[in-house]
């Protein structure tokens, strides 16, 4: 086919011509508008003005080889579309002009049709066969490259789990029936059992691989299939297989284990009650060991002590059900007896009630259930005996004395659940990231009068500050909880105490920081991030729940506060007081006097940047409030408070105090991450993030560090203009960040992402 | 019946005996508990412990009549249980005996069996027959009398409105489905507007009551009933019904109002496409006249010019659409035409689709849809021409020249319809305030070593921080909406562009509350919270969207902002710019004055507790934020740089300023609310709750006043102090504060809240 050489008043027109026409019906409103301009157009002669209006006529189109020459003609020019041009299609126009006929203004009169038509890029570039220019996302990093750094040792099982997952029985779709879901959801469960997926974190001889680690990045993929299936994943293999696995011995193991992790066999955690959640310790359920029969008698005292939200509960056979033991008379603390819940018929047993929880904001593909134990007789083997156990001769004996310890030593080995928390919790803030992100690449609104495309939502900066300080966190997060994890597992030490303060805090600030993120995005998405197929509502829903399940997070959040101040190796009451004050006097003292109006005020972007300047804020923050605090709590006890009511008055500072320490945790942990990165641009990368992460958490802080004369007013809003500026240098880079959290295809189904 | 006369060894014993004997089965642990006691305890002669220990057996129980003859004991004695007591039922058993024998000791061994079976008040207080002491609330005000005081002068039709709701076609139920919830939600919408409650705001001519303060009262009163029937009511009588009102004239009210608000004509309103929603003035659905017929073509041009999210979209007969008019070729605008869609049959018309907008995070009761219009015919008629007409001639006129102008005045007769969704967002709050408030009354967790009774979850200080500022909040937006109606509503104020601004503003920090609120509620329920049952999940989903529709919060809060800055009279522009920086500056030198050292340091609670510090501070605060946007914004246009451009670059500042303004006018307008309140104790504690909201707001924004220096570190901290003081101050009164919301019974169905 042979370009026909059209006159350069009608080459300019063609462009428009095209995209007018490609839609199936040229309406009024767009006739009138053309031909109005044409006619005023005194550039056209009267042949060429002829033409164009005699290619207007709707009862008359122009033939389907006009349409073909004039595509030709567009895309054989080898032209450009630019997007970012201010009229891109008028601006398309001179430059075919140019390269027909050598030389061709910009044409108001096109800049006219251009506007009145609201003839916009995203409407049209899909018909041309020119190169079009986007300038949404920079190429300088690579999605997959970071997707490799954040798969860390893992890559492999991931990238196996992450194919597996694509088969159709994990495909995620709507439904409200909670029976029917929780269908689909066992079923997804029993599958990844079967392929061995649960038992990750179990020892090698029952069918595990030992890796807690890499169950933990299994389990956070999974919440991109669906929160549900992550949960119940959760529950059978971590939550029942753990504590078997955790608080039983090998009489257990070897009964249990393999089927647990294969799912032949069902279970649930039983320990929260309907009046008992955070306060484990008080918790009313009886195991009362009788030695006449060898039994131990399971028995829901009151109206408040059955067991409730408990997860699995309507699909499960067995339970390990945490009550107080009491053996001859004596009460022996909280315990776990695995109790049988259902025959092979799935009967529900003798003395056993089970209720559905029904309906709740989310995770509504989750069995939850209440259950009632009547004078329930179990063996004695069914004690998990690690911690405590009852001799052939009917005594009670542990291998830790102290009860109080002992209890602490048992919730201890639950640690590891609470990471994975954090982890499902930071799963579905990603993937509402990813989706919120894609969105804002797409979505256009508002404009300069002068501009014919609209804005990128993408280029606000409120919408960057919305965003892109909760990618950054993503990403310090993750690898703060992929260390956590480690040391968790890491058998050769032995003493969880500091790990489970650590993990305490961060999961409370981390699943907190998930449903931030998530209201971000939904918002952020506006009415499309309302809508359940683009999957953030049900992020909403779900993760909501991980602010209290496995610890609360207003509980935890004192329980890492008391950890720090325990780490000072002394008991809050009025004796030992004294040296733990000497001891953090000592501490601060030089670090209180560096505070000086200088570096208070300092503001260039080296300093400000500099890991050490966010080091060492982070670490007065925590410090400063450690000392504060056991101040207030010595003051209180000098005035005859007893220590549970001076605890009470300072709740408040606790909580602040458990918040510092987890960030500067988190940040650190990060820090030290970002250290051992050899790729050196992609260290630049992974720094600037993790400046974002301080500045922006400074920033959120600032009135306390004002406050304490840390940072002085001109310091604290360059703060602020830095997080600003950090989001805006981040803009090229944010699709590629959330492409690097590597949620696949298959997952990502929200037609908004696409 | 005589009392028998028992020992005083048994008669301190009777009332744990009572307590043990009245569960159904007395447990082996119990028992054992229970009998170790006796042994030990020495007070008792043979003859008693003998007696006890026959108390003790299982096979053979006391008989019914001792059972009585105990009760008896314990009520003819009248003596008190006081829930407050470090160990209520030993202290209850001394008070026994001291009745009967003059005196009784303290026993330790009653004591033991307390702490060790864990009784507690809440499980056995009910079985006495004496009085119960509960320590919860006071009742120094009476929660009628503030809910008096909040309906004002609606009260007449409030309490007939409530006590219509109260019949069963208006019970709660959950309903996943939303083909069944959209039927329930419709005909409870169609037997609100045959009951004339949808007309309130409609002329009488048209079966209304020209009342809109009342029918805004009775939007925020159908939240309790369910979002989805407050959001189908408001789109059918106040955005089809209203846009009718407002935007045509009398032929369209004579033809359509009366069967809109009886709901004989279901309607929707159209405005909303998949590519617009911020930006109205850019959506893409074509509203062409046709001289030749004098017909109206309406027409969806592109891919995402569809309407979406169009509430009652599958219900409605006719559509108020939203399009750009074009008449003669020539652009008008934004105009409003109604479009019938379906005919008698329910069938949908020639040339329109319409899609079901499918599941969401709430609202599931609302049918929300997808319309597109294919070259719609409909007669000029249909042009509801109040700003904007085409006459018989054919020829576009408008009372008002400016299209910019006119296109504002079109929208701003929106503006009853924020106020009305930030009135139903604060509905949801309350609600949920009111449940977790209530449950924080009932729920205990945790306790002092020493203690038998767990605390109440809502004497933490964590708790009241949580929930108390929420509650005063609750009222200060209360009297502010009402307030703002009131002025919408005035007729004889016709220029609303004032009231628009504060509006945007003030919908928006409201709406932002009503969610923060509805989370911190749904947290601190803790897993009750995460029940459908409880209802907290569903006013979580159905308040959500309010931040989005009706205008995004994002938006607003910017449009509140420039609101602000016109106030100045003046347009940001770089020729008139110095005038109205000469103003800005007069107005504030004298002001910025008064910040000086000892202002800024000043920590009694005489101060902090008065109202014209706080009204300085917001004062202030609105017009430094101001003062320095305008300067910022003329730096940049000085620089050369557009004023489009300019306001991006500020875009994080304009919300700032956007949210101080709308506290600042919330805190005044509850202000001088209080100030007509004539009964003294009422008006103190409006006036603390005011307070309370004042300080918590300058609290949350301390960095900023730190920054400025306009309070110091020590006020800085002592504002903090405060608030924690008032939400202790106002915790006696709590339950009285969200029983004064007016939530009735049949509403308040979460099982917690009972």
């Amino acid at each position: 086919m042979v370009t026909l050489d059209y006159s350069l008043g009608i080459l300019q027109y063609i462009p428009f011509y095209y995209v007018i026409w490609s839609d199936d019906l040229l309406s009024a409103s767009e006739i009138s508008v053309v031909r109005k301009t044409i006619e005023e157009d005194l550039s056209l002669d009267v042949s060429d003005r002829e033409q164009l209006l005699g290619w207007l006529n709707r009862d008359n189109p122009p033939s389907e080889e006009e349409f073909k020459n004039w595509k030709h003609t567009i895309s054989s020019s080898q032209i450009k579309l630019i997007e970012s041009d201010t009229y891109p299609l008028t601006s398309l126009s001179q430059r075919l002009g140019k390269v027909h006929c050598g030389h061709c203004d910009f044409n108001d009169h096109l800049k006219h049709i251009e506007i009145n038509l609201g003839i916009q890029p995203n409407h049209y570039n899909h018909l041309f066969d020119v190169e079009v220019v986007h300038e949404k996302t920079s190429d300088h990093y690579n999605a997959s490259r970071l997707d490799e750094i954040l798969k860390g040792e893992h890559a492999q099982v991931i990238d196996e789990f992450r194919s597996f997952l694509s088969e159709d029985d994990f495909k995620w779709k709507i439904e409200r029936n909670k029976e029917a879901f929780r269908e689909t959801i066992l079923k997804q469960v029993q599958q990844l059992g079967e392929e061995g997926y649960g038992a990750w974190a179990y020892p090698n001889e029952y069918g595990g691989k030992g890796n807690m680690p890499a169950y933990a990045a299994i389990f956070e993929n999974l919440m991109y299939v669906d929160g549900s299936v992550a949960v119940k994943f959760g529950v059978q293999f971590g939550l029942f297989g753990g504590s078997i696995q955790k608080l039983g011995t090998k009489m257990h193991h070897d009964q249990y284990l393999k089927d647990a992790g294969s799912t032949k066999l069902l279970g649930c955690f039983a320990m929260t009650e309907t009046g008992h959640g955070s306060n484990v310790r008080g918790i009313k359920t009886t195991a009362t060991y009788n030695s006449e029969t060898d039994e131990i008698v399971i028995h829901t005292p009151g109206k408040n002590d059955n067991k409730e939200y408990i997860g699995n509960a309507l699909h499960s056979k067995i339970a390990t059900v945490f009550a107080q033991l009491i053996v001859n008379g004596k009460n022996e603390g909280v315990h776990a007896i695995l109790v049988p819940l259902r025959n092979a018929s799935h009967e529900v047993l003798k003395g056993i009630t089970i209720e559905d929880n029904g309906y709740k904001l989310g995770l509504n593909g989750v069995d939850n259930g209440k259950i009632w134990f009547n004078q329930v007789r179990v063996p004695r083997e069914n004690l998990l005996d690690k911690y405590g156990a009852i001799s052939d001769s009917g005594t009670y004996t542990s291998p830790i004395k102290n009860p109080n310890k002992r209890f602490f030593t048992m919730l201890g080995t639950l640690v590891g659940g609470r990471i994975c928390v954090a982890r499902g919790a930071l799963g579905g803030a990603k993937m509402a990231l990813a989706i919120a992100v894609k969105h804002a690449l797409n979505r256009r609104q508002f404009n300069d009068n002068v501009k014919i495309q609209e804005d990128l939502i993408m280029d606000y900066p409120t919408h960057q500050l919305r965003l892109t300080p909760a990618v950054a966190a993503a990403y310090v997060y993750h690898f703060t909880l992929e260390e956590m994890m480690k040391s968790y597992s890491d058998e050769s030490q032995p003493d969880k105490r500091k790990i489970e303060t650590q993990v305490a805090g961060l999961k409370s600030i981390i699943t907190r920081y998930a449903n931030s993120a998530i209201q971000e995005c939904r918002e952020a998405c506006g009415g499309k991030g309302y809508l359940i197929e683009n999957r953030i509502p049900d992020l909403k829903g779900d993760v909501d729940i991980f602010t209290t399940f496995e610890g609360d997070n207003t509980v935890l959040l004192q329980l890492a506060a008391k950890g720090v101040l325990s780490d000072f190796k002394a008991e809050f009451n009025s004796a030992g007081f004294a040296s733990v004050l000497k001891l953090l006097h000592t501490q601060l003292a030089d670090r209180l006097n560096t505070i000086n109006p200088i570096y208070a005020n300092k503001v260039d972007s080296e300093h400000l940047y500099n890991p050490k300047f966010h080091k060492h804020a982070f670490d007065y923050r925590t410090r400063r409030l450690t000392y504060t605090l056991a101040m207030r709590i010595r003051d209180y006890i000098k005035k005859g408070i007893p220590s549970y009511q001076a605890f009470l008055k300072v709740q408040t500072h606790l909580i602040t105090l458990g918040k510092a320490y987890s960030v500067e945790l988190a940040y650190s942990t990060f820090s030290n991450f970002c250290d051992t990165l050899e790729d050196e641009e992609y260290q630049k990368l992974f720094t600037k993030l993790g400046t974002l992460y301080a500045l922006d958490n400074i920033n959120q802080d600032a009135r306390w560090f004002l406050e304490q004369g840390y940072i002085g007013g001109t310091k604290s809003k360059a703060i602020r203009q830095r997080v600003e500026r950090l989001c805006t240098e981040l803009r090229p880079h944010i699709e590629v960040l959330v492409d690097g959290f590597g949620i696949q295809e298959h997952c990502l189904t929200a037609p908004i992402a696409k």
